[in-house]
């Protein structure tokens, strides 16, 4: 099995092997991840410790995350509502659990004014009586409301979501993966009996899951969480792995089923059909921008970011060629006319989304900056393009650009943005199916895991399947590693399909369970 | 001129004058907003002091409103980002006059964990070494990445819009009018010249006129708040007046010129064209959850809540009324197969929304339920109705119920909404019309202003118009009365056109300038 990253496009790009961002993936991961969102301009460090700016190109990409995902939301019976964004502490406390994985990283408002202090300078005023805290996620405030508006069985179920921005206290900050503050949507249900939240749970991952895959074009495996990596308060968590090209593993999207717990600490209770009082089930699910992280670490090359067309901001830059002056009126004629011909075709049902790049920069310069962006389509047309009514293409996902008819390419357009969609997914699915591997001795899994090379601890195995028992033993063993266990696959997830009992491979027990193991973020 | 407040369909609606919502706008305005909030489900308090929760049909509608802004925002050149919900103390300070304006009413954020206290309950820890403030508004912040983004002219102009929640400490809570944390948009920009950003301001305040007018059918007064009225730091601040029905001005949507003040507390400097190094001139402009505010004291009457259709979540409910099971097949596929052809319809660019509300409420309170939540359109079809090929018919705006042809309600249907919608805005018109008067003396004005009944303070005049001069005497004569200036009306959008000058009513001094003048919210 090789151990490689992705490289398809940078010695044929890029003249003299120079590739649009620097480092490379294979010198510095970490670092080349900065350098794509930074050359890209999908966001940036705030002068706030650990909350990031959005900029606009990936603020974009978030509303189309945001529009598609609403829409499955929709149509799935779930309405959007608005909760307040400050939690009183007292909230928090309610669930043990809860408060226990959300206390040591949440912002506290104490004061509900500035005055001027001693020094000249103002100084926090109008001491809270209840210290306030900035929702880290929305359970209890959103439990609270569910109580007063469940009253019957009639009123169930009561699913809502909620698009709002979280605050979870964060000093090592990366951008879109880990930040204090970060942009999400919390769904929360409410049932009247444990089966509809199960089958509540188990739709919301699939649907972040046809999300991933069909639009993201990032494959990803559904499965459960182990105990230790589950939701604080949680009864089951089930997840959405997918692998970036370092080979580590990114959470992309979760789904809790609560049980009875938040029920019972906040008292969601309702009048059942035999008109005794029964305890509500209820669920969460979330997705946030991180989805922007992992889009990014699955698709980008060494030229900088790759966008898969169902999300890009846009689908098609034109680039006109003028080298004199009296060319231009020409030129901007055929771009333009280009434009709203490449306008007037459907994708994914919606008009294709294309500009027209007349800023001054220069073409070299030019292209590159939208090579960095990940505009999936890039056109450039000049005078003599326009003599023969052919235009200059280039696809993100491919090295090579090349002439092609007019005609032919607006007629082929949207089946070439699915091209590029599905290539993008096939690849990454390639590179996941060649990283990962199924062990029976706890000697190859750790190999498996242990960097080859001192200076790049990143390069490691990828994804592990084996047989395993969730247990402390089973930790301990893993801790050392770094490894934690992804998930415990959905049925057709695993490489070990078939066999149905095994020995784990930690603590030598006989088990029916396999696991996905990873180093993740 | 006569002072009324509209009843049109209470008397003929409701059986025995009884209305949908007591009390009415006569028994007590601000109750009667209220009780339309609550019946509508539109939001609600939270147990969060100030802060409210905004329920799936008023969320709805903000929805509609956001969707609706933000393509007239983009379609003028604006692109979204997203900043941080938090704002450093001394970035505030920056602006004297801004800080002035906000310190008195600002969440801070002064630790950034809870930890096990003395008393067994969690305590704030981890102080921060500066507070933080929730952000009231964002000029401070997204000034300070301006000045990071913006190096010489081909940067400029930089046009930005963002859609976040906002926080202004507020104890005297009204849902959507007045709370702590609201929802809205503000927009930020920079420019080269003055003339550039005066142009800007002006764009934007159309884009809100144009949004409440054809959108929300209400009528606003365009214009300019005198010095004492303008948004603190700004050099100008253009802002839409609307009339509610208790006659008092919602101010509903303002754009502020930020001359160069905020360039110059934040270094936002560029390269000019000529080489040298000028500051930028900015602007920011807003409008949040309040509008939902607005339009229902705008619309709303004693039976509860009047949607613009252009707004509404919903356009159309059928209510099949089934009174034998064996009946229940035949009605649910008439209202089925009604369903898909009144989604076929085209209404304001997209399908007509239509549902269906087969609950087991009773025809009643079922019919009540959506007049309260005001739907437009409701449609009734039972078994004789389907032997004719009819349906009954109740539209929102009209007292009265009818039967109508199928076919020719669906044919119909496009132009029904919009007749709604202009109704809706010629009623709103009516009133500010008959409330609206011009005025020559102090002691006239004044008259207009007192409440003729001490039971009732909220019934006075409307809005006044007359010339002023915008002088410490003029507010001073003022606040005994409660009433400010709303605006300097733009030309075109006063009573007394035509007229080039006048006499200061309040000072006896020339004037040029003409003010409308109201109590507010």
């Amino acid at each position: 099995m090789t151990l490689r990253i992705f490289r398809p496009s940078e010695q044929t790009i890029a003249p003299m092997a120079k590739t649009g961002i620097s480092p490379t993936r294979e010198e510095d991961y970490p670092n080349w991840y900065q350098q794509i969102v930074r050359a890209a301009e999908l966001a940036e460090n705030s002068p706030v410790r650990g909350c990031m700016v959005i900029k606009p190109w990936g603020y974009g990409i978030w509303e189309n995350m945001q529009g598609i995902l609403d829409k499955m939301f929709k149509d799935t019976g779930h309405e959007n509502a608005y909760f307040p964004l400050f939690i009183p502490k007292s909230f928090l406390e309610k669930e043990a659990e809860h408060v226990e994985g959300f206390a040591k990283e949440c912002a506290v408002v104490t004061h509900h004014r500035l005055e001027p202090g001693p020094d000249g300078g103002l100084v926090p005023a109008g001491k809270l009586e209840e210290p306030l805290i900035v929702r880290p996620t929305s359970e209890t405030i959103i439990g609270h409301m569910f109580a007063k508006w469940i009253g019957s069985y009639r009123d169930l179920p009561l699913k809502i979501n909620q698009w709002c921005n979280v605050v979870r206290w964060e000093m090592r900050v990366r951008l879109f993966l880990r930040t204090a503050e970060f942009l999400w949507q919390e769904g929360h249900t409410a049932h009247a009996t444990e089966e509809e939240a199960l089958e509540e749970t188990r739709l919301m991952l699939d649907v972040y899951a046809k999300f991933a895959e069909d639009y993201m074009a990032m494959p990803v495996i559904r499965g459960e969480k182990t105990a230790g990596e589950r939701f604080p308060g949680a009864d089951m968590t089930l997840t959405i792995e997918a692998m970036m090209q370092d080979r580590k593993a990114l959470q992309s999207g979760t789904s809790h089923f609560l049980g009875q717990n938040f029920a019972k600490a906040q008292e969601i209770k309702f009048q059942n059909k035999e008109g005794g009082e029964s305890f509500a089930w209820t669920t969460s699910w979330g997705v946030s921008t991180r989805l922007i992280g992992a889009m990014i670490m699955t698709h980008s090359d060494d030229d900088g970011l790759v966008l898969p067309p169902r999300i890009a901001p846009k689908h098609v830059v034109i680039m006109p060629v003028i080298r004199k002056d009296e060319e231009r009126d020409t030129v901007m004629e055929y771009c333009q006319s280009l434009k709203d011909e490449i306008s007037a075709v459907m994708y994914d049902g919606s008009p294709v989304k294309v500009f027209i790049d007349d800023s001054d920069k220069r073409g070299g310069e030019k292209k590159w900056h939208h090579i960095k962006r990940g505009v999936p389509i890039r056109i450039e047309a000049g005078p003599r393009d326009i003599e023969s009514n052919s235009i200059f293409v280039g696809r993100r996902d491919q090295p090579k650009s090349s002439g092609v008819g007019r005609n032919e390419f607006v007629a082929g357009l949207a089946s070439t943005l699915q091209e590029i969609q599905d290539s993008l997914f096939q690849r990454a699915l390639k590179l996941r199916t060649e990283n990962t591997q199924s062990f029976d001795s706890f000697e190859k899994f750790k190999a498996f895991f242990t960097p080859k090379n001192e200076k790049k601890p990143e390069v490691h195995g990828g994804f592990a399947e084996c047989f395993f028992v969730d247990c402390p033993e089973t930790d301990e063993k893993l801790k050392p590693l770094k490894v934690t266990p992804r998930c415990i696959p959905f049925p057709g997830q695993g490489l070990t399909e078939g066999v149905e009992e095994g020995k784990c491979i930690f603590t030598g027990k006989p088990t029916k369970v396999r696991g996905i193991f990873g180093k993740s973020y």
